[in-house]
């Protein structure tokens, strides 16, 4: 391909997820979309009118093993089912095609392991669909932790209400999406909700790896035995902590809080901003506490509300860090996005 | 005495937090100080020059043993480190006089029993020190709970800062205090912090006690074993949870969120209000997530801060409900606060 040209994408799988990633690619520049494959051309087809794109508008639909052999086709993303992830990420980093992976990457290491595999043998550019670690609010916040001493612990809870189906039926809902299915997407709430409160901890401390991970007491399980709320503590050895819960119980919540030295930040909408080009979060410099011998307690601390400005939302500038990793998938950029 | 008359009450000890519960007192209606008890004449009268309370005042420096036996004092606010409670309040009891005591009640079981006992025998009354439940931001949190469903979980932490000594040498502020001391307030940030979160999350559940309670990974100690930084879990047996931090590690926070069926509950200031008289919360009715196939992800739900007025702070309050107690110590107002 010529390095001018856009990165030319196509989405494996038609999960609903795919929708605002489709919308991404189209507001991102360095990449185009070129197709979507689902189980039938027909599905495919509906799906691309759900995201706006008629059947003259180019993109093609097709079948899954045409995606990945499509000559015509750069790179893949993959809004599979977890449980579909190692088979098809290995087919098609062998067909030489770059992959945008969403999360949770897979059920078990062994799958881990193969797919890693397989793109270091392809020597294919490969990044995980984590959205909010695009947002620029994230340098923000590196600046803010670091002007209070850094960070000390993060507290992190994401939730959204999905006991019971939204037809009315009083069914489960956990029963028939793919996220309550043990060997499609079998991590549940930890996997969908708990992978982007663990991806805030390991971000906020650089990714260093913690000295020690416990699962917190009072998980919840469907009859499949897959996750509806739980929750886990990540430990470093100096004492750093991550206390995060993940739960499909509780109304939607995405809060996270990082105790730095000197002071705390707190975000309400730390995975989904509430407006998605312009992101909040509050600042509290050096709270402190006073009593004084005869008058009222005092609570001080200036509290700031401070901005994340984005010229696109955090999906479509994903799109872009991945075009770029894409013409370069072992260059500079690339080597930010990997950790091995 | 007259049940018209205030209710006389004296301080057994000069423990730092009597100082706002002194000034309490002078805000109360029903109750009067009548007498201040300290290791020394010299360190009670000092205590009283602080609380701007002078000589001619008419506010007596005493004794311990003096003022437990004093027949002009009918209650007692005990401040002491908490090893000491057990033997002063079987000794107050004993002599006729109704108790407010500081939290944690106690180090061990044993004296818990011994303190109910001795007050059980003399009829006395009997109030903790947990001052956010005098507050009427309570009835309104309530009354939002309701409005949402009902709560689900309560997330609250309790923090301050205090690894370092103000005084700039460097020292452990928890090797000074009496709060990093195994024998008087052994339990640390568990005993001074946590005892209020856990407090609001048996309040939250209406006193239920829950089928389950385990300590969550990551504690940290001084020298001694008294915790610095803790972390436990409440459970009840249909699934309701409380997770709870509490810590002399990180910077002042005192956050909690209580998750209901149709929305969420937020404070930041759950123990100590920023402003005695006029507390704030917010309430997050029916917030959602909603993805379109062709358009920007939508949150929404209504973010309502709502207020929780007083007439009196919060400890004034405390001081009123005591007063009431004291005048019936065994009527309907005492049944409220006594739970078996």
């Amino acid at each position: 391909m010529d390095s001018d040209s856009p990165i030319r994408v196509g989405v494996l799988g038609c999960a609903s997820i795919a929708h605002k990633n489709v919308r991404a690619i189209g507001l991102a520049d360095g990449i185009s979309l070129v197709a979507v494959a689902s189980r039938s051309a027909e599905k495919a087809t509906h799906f691309l009118r759900e995201c706006g794109l008629p059947e003259d508008s180019g993109v093609r639909a097709v079948g899954y093993d045409e995606l990945v052999h499509d000559s015509e086709v750069d790179a893949l993303y993959v809004p599979l089912p977890s449980g579909l992830h190692a088979q098809w990420v290995v087919k098609a980093a062998a067909a030489g095609k770059h992959i945008l992976l969403e999360k949770p990457l897979c059920l078990h290491m062994k799958e881990l392991d193969d797919m890693w595999a397989a793109v270091e043998k392809a020597g294919v550019a490969v990044l995980d669909g984590t959205m909010f670690m695009h947002h620029p609010r994230l340098e923000k916040l590196r600046e803010e932790m670091d002007k209070l001493g850094g960070p000390l612990e993060v507290n992190a809870s994401f939730s959204f209400q999905a006991t019971e189906l939204a037809d009315g039926t009083g069914g489960e809902w956990m029963d028939s999406d793919v996220r309550g299915q043990k060997d499609m997407d079998g991590l549940g709430s930890l996997g969908d909700l708990g992978w982007y409160t663990t991806k805030l901890a390991l971000w906020t401390f650089g990714f260093e790896l913690p000295s020690g991970v416990m699962a917190q007491p009072g998980a919840l399980h469907n009859a499949a035995g897959v996750m509806k709320r739980g929750g886990g503590t990540l430990m470093w050895s100096d004492g750093r902590l991550a206390r995060m819960d993940y739960s499909f119980v509780n109304p939607f919540i995405q809060d996270a809080t990082i105790s730095c030295k000197t002071g705390t930040i707190r975000m309400s909408d730390f995975t989904l901003p509430r407006d998605e080009l312009n992101c909040e979060f509050t600042v509290e410099r050096s709270p402190t506490l006073s009593v004084p011998d005869n008058g009222p307690t005092v609570v001080s601390g200036e509290i700031a509300t401070l901005y994340g400005l984005a010229d696109k939302p955090q999906e479509a500038r994903m799109m872009e860090t991945f075009a770029q990793l894409c013409a370069d998938p072992r260059g500079e950029e690339a080597g930010k996005w990997r950790r091995e």
